[in-house]
């Protein structure tokens, strides 16, 4: 069980990651992609859902058309855990063509 | 390009469908599924994707873990129209293993 990451740890991680902010009210961090057209946006989806499945981590997340704007969160440690700030850096390379 | 369904169409339309209830404050349908695992809730969204990009219609929605929360408008049409019932009558087919 990955533990709640706080303070300095929770700090260094997020530096590692680009364009990801803290949810108001919520242990948790968003960010809002935007591809070309929904075509783009499903296939980033796809292989984050993967990914997700793999980790047995999954996001919180809303599509429309071209966006997609994910959460992410660790609900058993009730905040931030390595497990979101990997998901986000998967995504984020995904996202770039990674 | 379709034309937004007013009164009778609209009624008869929806009377087709279930579960499907109107958004507050806009001309749009609404429905939350829910599905034994994440696993099976993003099936769903690729089948309705496949079916959305043929379309070229496509929804809103919301996934968190085994829930997909759905909204369908017609943004050309400033409200429902069939392709909204056709999406919907397609996605509730593959949710109950269509």
């Amino acid at each position: 069980m990955p533990t709640k990451l706080t303070g300095a740890q929770r700090t260094q991680a997020l530096a590692g990651l680009s364009g990801w902010r803290d949810v108001e009210g919520r242990d948790a961090i968003t960010k809002a992609y935007r591809f070309a057209d929904f075509n783009a946006a499903f296939a980033f989806m796809t292989r984050a859902a993967l990914m997700a499945e793999k980790m047995d981590h999954h996001p919180e997340w809303l599509n429309v058309y071209n966006r997609v704007e994910v959460t992410l969160s660790t609900h058993d440690a009730g905040g931030l855990t390595e497990l979101d700030v990997k998901l986000a850096a998967f995504m984020d390379s995904v996202a770039t063509g990674g």
